[in-house]
C-alpha cells in the first residue's frame, strides 16, 4: 500500500526532468481517508517545492492527511520557505519518506523538525528507487562535482565506425531517439574538438517540449572553425569551451567577441585536466554532463576517473576491420585483471538495439559514494 | 491448456541436448482422461524415438489417449520403425504436433498417414518455441551444412583482449561456464591455429555428463605443434585439422600417424575456403559448430557467410588501448549501411556479465532459410 503511493509520488517527481537541476526531482502524493486529495512535483529550478504544490492542488483540507514524498522534506530557506514548516502549519499528521535528503543543509534536520513538532514520520519507503531517480543530485550535492555518463553507439563487434571513420548510422532511429532523452535528461553535453570539426554536430535536444543540454567542448587548442553549428546561437544556448595556456590567445579572444564562454584549465599529458575542469563546470551549476565523446577523449574521461555510469548502445550489425575504432582508446591496461570494472544496471531493447547500462564501480551505492568522499 | 502439454513435452525434448545430432530434439507427452500417463523423449542418436519411449513408460492402455509431440511424428523406416505406424497401432486417439519435420524424408507425410487412418491431428502449438529447440535440425536437413554459432567474449568497450594480447579473464567464471553447456550443444568447436599455438587450449566440454565437441582447427599450413594439448587422445575424440594445398606434405603424414584427422580443402584468399569445409563437415555428420576464434577467422567466417548465430558475452569492464583486438577484424566495411545485419533475439546477465544472442538476418525464420536455399 505504502508502495503504491510511493510510486505515484516517483511518478510525479519523474515529469520535472531536465528541468530541476541542480535541485532534486520531488514529487508528492496527499491521502486521505484512503483517497488522493492532492499532487504535486518540482517543476522547475526557482520554483515552488512539490510539497507545496500537492497541498496547493489539494481538494480539500490536508488536516490529518498522509503525505508521500521521494526525498525528505527540507528544513531551510532557501528560494522557497521550508516545507517542513508548511506540514506542520497544515497539520498534516503524518509523512512517509522514500530517503534522507543529503544536502548538508537539511538530512535529518527536516524530519527533526517534523518529529518535535508531532507529525508521524516513516523513512525509507522504496529508498533504492528514490535514491536512484536521484542519482545525479545526490552524487552532485556530496562532491560538487557533475556526475558524468559516458555514451557510446557500437556494433555488436565493438566498433564505434567503420575502417574508413564512417559511423552514420549504427544505431538505429529508436536509440536515436533515446539519446536525445538524455540530452534532455542531463544539464550538459560534452565531446572534443575533433568531434566537432568531423561532424559539425548540433548536441541539441530535438524532443519536443526538451531542454537543450550546456554545450561543453574540449579543446585544448582553440582550433573550432568559428562558423561550427555548436558555436551558433550563443545568447540562448552559450557553449562552453574547455582550453589550455597552450592555446592562441587571438583565438581565445575570437571566440569570446562571439559570445562563447572560454575555460583555461590546468593541463594533464598536454591537454585539458578533466578533473580540474568538473571543479569548474559543478561550481557552475552544472550537476550532470553526457560525454559523446570520440575513442580518445573517452579514454581520458576512464582514465582521469571523472565517469559515473556508462550507457552502450548496441547494434545488431558487424562492421569488421581491424584497425576500427573502439569506444575507448588510449594506452589502455595491460591485462583484464588491470581493467575499469563497472557493474550493470540493466538491459533493453531499443528498436533493433540493445541499451546496456552500466555503473563504474563503487558508485552505485550511495553509501559507497560517501565512503569515497 | 494444449500449451501446457506441449512445454512439458519441450523440456523432456531438451533432456536429449547435446547427444542427438544429427537428429532432432523430441519430446513426447502421453495425455487419458486429463493425466499424464508417459512421457518420454528421444535420448541420443540410434536409441529409440520420443514417441516410443512415451508408450512404453505409459502407467496404463494408451487406446483412446492424445499424444502431444513437439515434432512432426516419422513416417519411414530409418534406425527404427515409423512412430506414425506405432501411433496408429496403439489407437491413440489424437496428436497434437508443435511443427511439422522439414525433413524432406518426412515433412507431412507423418501425419497424412495419421489422418488416413482416423487420428485426430492438430499442428502448430507453440511452433515458434519448438521450430527454436530445433533451429540446428532445420537448418542442417535442408542445407547439408552445419549451423555455425559465432560465441565471443569483450570488454563494454569492445575488446577481446588487452593491448598486450592477454584476454585471462574477461568474463566471469559463470559466463564461462555457459560456453562450456555451448560446447556439450553443438557438434563441433571451431578455432584457428593461431589460437592453439597462443593459448594451448583443450577445447572440451568441462561439464559433469558432457559431452566434448568435435575439434576443428583452421591451419592451412599444417602449422600446428605436434605437443598442441587439442592433439592428444585421438583415439577417444579425433581432431580435425583443416588445411590446403600449401601445407607440407611431410607434415600431414606425421599428423595423420598420430591419429589426427586432415581435410585437404579449396583455398578462398590462401586460406581455407570456409563454404568447402562446412561442406565437407556437414556430409560427415557434423550438423552444428561452435566458432571460438580469434578477430581473423572471425571476419573470414562473416565475410563468408557461414554464420548463423552470435553469441557475445559482454563484461562490464573497459580495457582500452587503441590498438587493442576486437572480436572481429579483416578488411571491414566502408560504411554501416553495408555492415552485415543481425536482430538481436535474446539477451540476459549471466553472472556479472551480460549475454546477447543475436541471428545473421534471414536466418531467423525458418522460412527465410528456406528462401534463401
Amino acid at each position: 500500500m505504502e508502495e503504491q503511493y510511493m510510486k505515484r509520488a516517483l511518478e510525479l517527481a519523474e515529469q520535472g526532468m531536465g528541468k530541476t537541476a541542480p535541485n532534486p526531482m520531488v514529487g508528492a502524493v496527499i491521502l486521505k481517508d484512503g483517497r488522493i486529495i492532492g499532487e504535486g512535483f518540482h517543476k522547475a529550478y526557482g520554483e515552488s517545492h512539490a510539497e507545496v504544490n500537492a497541498v496547493k492542488n489539494a481538494s480539500e483540507s490536508v488536516e490529518g492527511a498522509t503525505l508521500y514524498v521521494n526525498l525528505e522534506p527540507c528544513s531551510h530557506y532557501g528560494k522557497t520557505p521550508p516545507c517542513a514548516e508548511l506540514i506542520i502549519q497544515k497539520r498534516i499528521k503524518r509523512v512517509v519518506i522514500g530517503t534522507l535528503d543529503p544536502n548538508p543543509l537539511v538530512e535529518g534536520k527536516g524530519i527533526a523538525m517534523l518529529v518535535k513538532a508531532g507529525v508521524s514520520v516513516t523513512v525509507g519507503v522504496m529508498e533504492a528507487e528514490c535514491k536512484k531517480l536521484n542519482e545525479v543530485f545526490f552524487y552532485y550535492i556530496k562532491t560538487e562535482k557533475p556526475y558524468v555518463v559516458l555514451k557510446t553507439a557500437m556494433s555488436l563487434d565493438g566498433k564505434i565506425a567503420a575502417v574508413t571513420g564512417k559511423s552514420k548510422w549504427i544505431t538505429g532511429e529508436e536509440a536515436r531517439e533515446d539519446v536525445h532523452r538524455l540530452r534532455n535528461r542531463y544539464a550538459g553535453i560534452m565531446t572534443g574538438v575533433s568531434t566537432v570539426i568531423k561532424d559539425d554536430p548540433q548536441l541539441t535536444c530535438r524532443l519536443t517540449g526538451g531542454k537543450n543540454p550546456k554545450r561543453i567542448i574540449l579543446d585544448s587548442r582553440l582550433r573550432i572553425p568559428l562558423h561550427s553549428k555548436v558555436l551558433q546561437d550563443q545568447v540562448n544556448n552559450q557553449t562552453i569551451l574547455a582550453t589550455t595556456e597552450q592555446a592562441d590567445p587571438e583565438a581565445r579572444r575570437r571566440l569570446e567577441d562571439a559570445g562563447v564562454k572560454v575555460l583555461v584549465l590546468h593541463e594533464k599529458d598536454q591537454r585539458v585536466d578533466l578533473q580540474d575542469l568538473m571543479v569548474r563546470l559543478g561550481a557552475m551549476g552544472i550537476d550532470s554532463i553526457l560525454l559523446e565523446g570520440g575513442a580518445e577523449l573517452n579514454a581520458a574521461a576512464v582514465e582521469q576517473g571523472i565517469l559515473q555510469k556508462y550507457i552502450a548502445y548496441t547494434a545488431p550489425m558487424i562492421l569488421g576491420g581491424g584497425s576500427s575504432r573502439t569506444p575507448v582508446g588510449g594506452m589502455g591496461v595491460q591485462s583484464p585483471d588491470q581493467a575499469q570494472s563497472l557493474t550493470f544496471e540493466s538491459v533493453e531493447q531499443i528498436g533493433k538495439d540493445m541499451k546496456m547500462t552500466a555503473y563504474f564501480k563503487d558508485r552505485r551505492e550511495d553509501s559507497a559514494c560517501l565512503q569515497e568522499l
